[in-house]
């Protein structure tokens, strides 16, 4: 271990100031000093200070200014005003302090050299109190993604972010649980699988994410009709009585780590393996699973883009999982076009509602729902042939039963929704096919970027509905996608969006023609 | 090439908020959105905008607040105000852009890909205009040193950073220039260095820099006799008529991207090994230098702490020197104690003007000078046996009149300075040796720690002076060494921080006696 102290006082005297309040909040605790008094007391930019006041003190990091502060005061943001509990002109005690030993292990890492478990909780306990500053956290992420950890440090890693937030002990046994590492856009199954499972009997409670770049997470899908902010307490309680639940993660206070350190992966848009696979167990073993499937959608335009990747993922989820005690089994799925016909949240809640109501407009989230369902089904010992019984509960009316009782637990006025009373938005437009042919291809990523120049996934009526898929025949003219919006002008942009970027790729059945000269005769 | 415009519009219409003004500075512009603004545009931390008043714009980068911004204005920085010209209540029209083009770029090298000519400029080109954000710059950084850049980037690197920065046009021929990697104490050369070859007839513009983690740089030493902060006119006017000059880098505008990247360097304390070499001869190509002579000091306690990676130095430099034309020669020196007996910015210039008045109080500093000097008279043809011209440039005085007429037209009251003159630490206090013996090693990071709890590099009187060195032998009580301060607390410190790490080892002659029975014997 390294052998400096977190927030060691440095030197013997501290220094009075004058506090001088700014207006500005962030994560961490900030100080801003004049570059003159901070040469005084031999302070740098992004230093640590331990800042005192009558009873209370705190560490901050340094900023620097030069005319804004004036010497002989600091500025304190609001946070470290509310700790302090001190305002203008009121006077608080500087004293340089070490810096957090996090930066000594960051720069292990960047040497390429392996944490210790207790090393790895000291950098996961330091960035969930937000002792570290942007930078530190930058280089942190940056140095995981192009030195990756260890499966070891990975499994230290999860359990860190776990013992560092909130832990929801539901009294059931065993809890299952579900997650899609995402990036086919449409794969609203979490909707249809939770409520089959829960109907099953069996104990399922599912926290979800919000769109990062995506037109809508789970948690802006089914916000559209439900709450989806649940406390700690409510997510048990209603796993416990309906066996079921779809809240947002971000309700509560588990594994705060992992949010910190996504904040600081967003500006580069990396996402380090390691921190993908740490990420999802911890939050599962938070909740308490004991069986996890994991839904990795492969194709070119989606997160996991082939199947060696996949394999790779489904290897370490299973590997990490077994470490910290958590069965996971992996479904590696179709990703090369959407799930279904809906992208957007409330047309994705829409056609998962009417896949529970037994009328689904193509097969294939049907069929990805009860295939999922049914392997969770299994791992419960609840079937034989799991997908069958998934389907059998599916076509009792039993899951959209179940799925009503839990939006109703989570506190939703509609009591008994359709599929008829999502409301769409109120702008829209349909694109056409520019000639005959085929459907060949469709362009995940670009249909997203259309989607979300319709204003998802803040305008939750926004998106797309396909009318075609692969393989399908289209004619010159005929229409091939509409797109959503309530905003007129969004949904102009949309459609530009849509006709540059052009997502679909309609060809004759024939491909390619290759000329007779160009075949190589091997002998 | 990546694809995208740096700062392309995104979406077709603006939006209008009111100005409310945040008494802040940074390097960049950042803008401060309340959240459910930057949900409705789509918009996260750290994406950019391009806001617009009356006639002016300029790309912002977005910061995210959930309480002092209300919905419908935006906090607005000091930089970005003065920009556009707008106060409280004004309004401005804010349009979603494209991030950076320097994000994609970074991103290929976490993916370990090389960068081409043409990115690097781009890149160094968005770092000069303050268009990264810190997390960004971090990541950049931390890619370097994870993964150093080919001979080939770092020549583009240099030379970029060349060209986004003032040149210094000398109407002289050839320039000299010089320069330390550092990291040993004491080693105020470049004072004598500078005026011996100045005085034999050749152009020297020496730029040099402040202190980071040392006790001073040569221009906190030099600044406590002379100004030192020039702007790029007086710096050719002097070494077009006196020969030399030494100036402080930072008060002239060449190679701004280095000074902007060594800040994201520091929170990390790391020193890529390609932006060492970048910046060292960028600097040098900003002044037009034909020759450079490059001393890398060697020794367990330095920046260079084996010889293997001085001469790895060595190779890159002339390398790269050669590649931009730069003709490199490289010395590599003694580093395993301080150079001579004083250390802290006036000791140092005292010592300085002990050795060109001809009365050195130690050996090392003349010799370390001398022979440097010598090999820059060697380079310019001047002499067959450089270091003894640079002695007998010494002995006749002629380098320390050159020394007071460079000072003078840099802008200096006290004419003809000697030794004498220099003022220091009004409190000292003296450290005794704890046994009998020989000294068998001095520690340089921790003579730097004392200095620096004295007060330096701000406090410029305070510092260290050496009474013995390794070699000589000590008697218990004997003084080892002194330190001196202007401030009586912080010289309690210091002198605290001297007994506590104890820099001197003193020993026997004999240090390690080997039994028989532990000889192995090889036949």
């Amino acid at each position: 271990m390294v052998k400096v102290e977190t927030g060691e006082e440095m030197a013997g005297t501290a220094t009075v100031f004058k506090v001088m309040p700014i207006d500005l909040e962030t994560g961490e605790y900030t100080i801003i000093l004049n570059q003159k008094d901070a040469d005084a007391l031999g302070l740098r930019s992004l230093d640590r200070v331990k800042v005192t006041a009558s009873m209370e003190s705190v560490v901050c990091i340094v900023e620097l200014t030069g005319s804004v502060v004036m010497p002989g005061s600091v500025g304190l943001l609001k946070k470290g005003r509310q700790k302090l509990t001190v305002g203008q002109g009121d006077t608080v005690r500087v004293t340089p302090v070490t810096r957090p030993l996090s930066i000594e292990l960051i720069k292990k890492r960047l040497n390429k050299e392996e944490l210790s478990t207790e090393e790895i909780f000291v950098l996961v306990e330091e960035i969930t109190n937000h002792r570290l500053s942007d930078v530190e956290l930058s280089a942190f992420v940056t140095s995981t993604y192009m030195h990756p950890m260890t499966s070891r440090e990975i499994t230290d890693l999860t359990l860190s972010m776990v013992k560092t937030g909130e832990i929801i002990e539901i009294d059931a046994e065993p809890i299952f649980d579900f997650h899609s590492v995402g990036g086919v856009p449409g794969n609203k199954v979490t909707l249809i699988v939770v409520p089959i499972v829960a109907a099953a009997g069996l104990h399922i409670p599912k926290t979800c994410s919000r769109a990062i770049s995506s037109a809508g997470g789970t948690a802006d899908i089914l916000e559209t009709i439900a709450n989806v902010t649940l406390p700690g307490w409510k997510i048990k309680e209603i796993t416990e009585t309906i066996g079921g639940t779809i809240a947002w993660g971000g309700g509560v206070n588990i594994a705060p780590a992992d949010d910190i350190i996504i904040r600081a992966e967003y500006p580069l848009s990396i996402d380090p393996y390691s921190q993908v696979i740490a990420s999802v167990l911890a939050k599962k073993k938070a909740v308490g699973a004991d069986y996890l499937l994991m839904d990795i959608p492969v194709g070119a335009n989606t997160k996991v883009h082939d199947l060696d990747l996949a394999r790779m993922y489904s290897r370490d989820f299973r590997e990490i999982g077994e470490r910290i005690g958590i069965k996971v089994e992996c479904a590696i799925t179709y990703g090369g076009q959407p799930v279904g016909r809906n992208i957007g949240p409330a047309l994705e809640v829409k056609e998962a509602l009417q896949v529970l109501e037994g009328r689904p407009p193509s097969s294939s989230t049907l069929e990805k729902s009860i295939a999922l369902a049914g392997i969770l089904l299994e791992m419960g010992g609840i079937a034989g042939n799991g997908k069958e019984e998934a389907n059998r509960i599916l076509r009792s009316g039993k899951a959209l039963s179940k799925f009503w009782e839990m939006i109703e637990a989570q506190g939703t006025e509609h009591k008994e929704i359709t599929s008829e009373d999502v409301v769409l938005g109120k702008f829209s437009e349909p694109i056409f096919s520019s000639s005959d042919g085929y459907v060949s291809s469709i362009n995940n990523k670009m249909l997203v970027r259309i989607a979300r120049a319709a204003g998802c996934p803040s305008d939750k009526l926004g998106g797309i509905v396909l009318s075609k898929k692969i393989g399908h025949q289209v004619d010159k003219g005929e229409e091939i996608f509409r797109v959503y919006s309530s905003n007129e002008q969004k949904l102009k942009l949309a459609v530009q969006t849509a006709r540059k970027l052009a997502p679909f790729q309609i060809e004759g059945m024939v491909l390619e023609r290759v000329p007779a000269e160009r075949v190589i005769h091997t002998i």
